[in-house]
């Protein structure tokens, strides 16, 4: 008997990189213990990027690779594509109808986000309501556990009282779910900024070895250290953030040599390399071979979304029932 | 042949009155023209009435009995209920995403029912997205013509906005539809007062013979005529609007009548409860013969719905298609 039940998605950004490998590596962790469904969502990915969506099934199928590379797996988790689910849409518009505009302006990251993109057409109408969306993601499989970071609390609570107005105005009906503060480390990008593909500063996780050395040996330390033999300060050194995020068994060392100037920046990054290439080579093994197939992840999806399918539908007819709609 | 494609649809109020009834009329002069689509939108009642929907599906079967009994031919036009037909939430999910807020907001009607609702808890997400439902309904049937009244061109404009603007992003998908304007005359209630359920000033289509005599009987008309030698004025009697709306065949002679004095209030409302009475009698026994069965309008609504989801399930293949959606 699992734990609980949870729901974590992405947005089909196509192929990950080291910081949403800890992410995985979470859900990897949490498949053993709770019954998971990981949706990528696709219909999420519009209130941003409505304008180019011809890439989508292509973002779609390589992260799909790489989760599935990483350890996701289909037989303990329901993984899926949420636009295959249409139950999503279902409750998203139901969810709409009872949900304050209030709630939706009043969000800490909507206008955060907003003065961010000021350079897209993102002010839409589906834009505003992208927290009802996720809410609708979370309750159609009445998941009481959402693994989420500090920053995403206010829509994981905004989740919470949908439920508990839904449930005021039409009975006892959906879970209201509770947060787990996931503790996966933020991981800086390989010039020490914050990591983002339009920086181009991260480490892909289905990168060939070669450019994961590459990338490894470029990465920023500790600016101050010239020579081995000055004391590095392995805190601001990008190098050791890795060493910290995957290897946290080798910190202690890593540390002293640095702190005792006993390892230079080039030794030490060759050491992150092959640990590093040793953790992923299992890894791109996988992904090399589902890739060979396509038919493989297809299938995989589609019975994932089918299995969600059935869940959401078990959900909506409660819900429709509570309403009294057909 | 038909002309064109029509939508047009109704909340389910349940049973319906004589104002109602004139809308009908129209859809009924429709069906023989135009390939017509006619949900009972019970969704859109959510978006002012979701405190309260234990009464939505006897709303949505006396009304259902009253479009029947008007002679909405089942054989002629898709006759369905629009939560039945999931892919209106699937569109309305697509074209929230690429609606700026700024058109729902500066739109003229939503701020004047938020003004008139006040009472209501009705600033909800999904209040201020009634327009994007309303073109779904509209998009997903392809649609190319639409009866409105004036009140409704905002609505159809924004509509036909939606599908331009999806039609530049993803390419010619959608229809944009014109609007059909319709002259159905406005009912005055039997008070005079504008008809409506709350005051109370209405005769249903589906009253008892007798209750339609006594409520004409107790029509407010011209007030300055107290005898019948005194001249009335037809064109501020409500006796006379009815006249007019159902029997425009009459209204020379019962102008002629009225405003020469020939003929007093009482016996003008006779004739005229004589005339309606006649105008109700084969709808009314349609409407009794159809209530007899509960199965048959619940085979009617569902096979309707059927046949509607075809049609929708085909332009979300396009609408999907055109996104690169799977």
């Amino acid at each position: 008997m699992k734990k609980g039940t949870i729901l974590s998605g992405m947005r089909p950004t196509g192929k990950l990189h080291l910081g949403n490998y800890l992410t995985l590596r979470n859900w990897v962790k949490l498949q053993e213990v709770y019954s998971c469904n990981f949706p990528i969502v696709d219909w999420h990915a519009l209130t941003t990027g409505y304008e180019h969506t011809d890439e989508l099934p292509v973002l779609i199928r390589e992260m799909a690779l790489d989760w599935l590379a990483a350890g996701v797996d289909p037989k303990k988790s329901t993984v899926f594509v949420q636009s295959q689910v249409k139950q999503h849409a279902e409750l998203h518009l139901i969810l709409s109808m009872v949900t304050p505009l209030g709630w939706l302006e009043r969000c800490p990251t909507y206008k955060e986000q907003l003065r961010q993109m000021s350079d897209r057409e993102i002010q839409t109408y589906g834009f505003l309501g992208y927290p009802v969306l996720m809410a609708s993601d979370i309750l159609l499989y009445m998941a009481d556990t959402v693994p989420v970071g500090q920053d995403q609390l206010p829509h994981l609570e905004l989740a919470r009282e949908m439920a508990r107005r839904f449930n005021f105005l039409y009975g006892d009906t959906l879970v209201e779910p509770d947060a787990l503060l996931n503790n996966v480390p933020l991981l800086p990008g390989t010039d020490g900024r914050k990591m983002s593909k339009s920086y181009g500063n991260y480490i892909a996780l289905s990168d060939e070895p070669d450019t994961v050395a590459k990338s490894i040996s470029q990465m920023v330390t500790d600016p101050a250290r010239i020579r081995k033999t000055d004391p590095g300060h392995p805190d601001i050194c990008t190098v050791y953030a890795y060493y910290s995020a995957f290897f946290p068994e080798m910190v202690g060392q890593v540390r002293s040599e640095c702190e005792g100037a006993q390892i230079g920046c080039v030794a030490c990054k060759k050491r992150l390399a092959a640990s590093m290439l040793e953790m992923l080579a299992p890894i791109h093994e996988r992904r090399v071979k589902l890739a060979s197939d396509p038919s493989v992840v297809d299938e995989i999806l589609a019975e994932g979304s089918a299995r969600a399918r059935e869940k959401a539908e078990a959900t909506m007819k409660k819900v429709r029932a509570a309403m009294h709609l057909a």
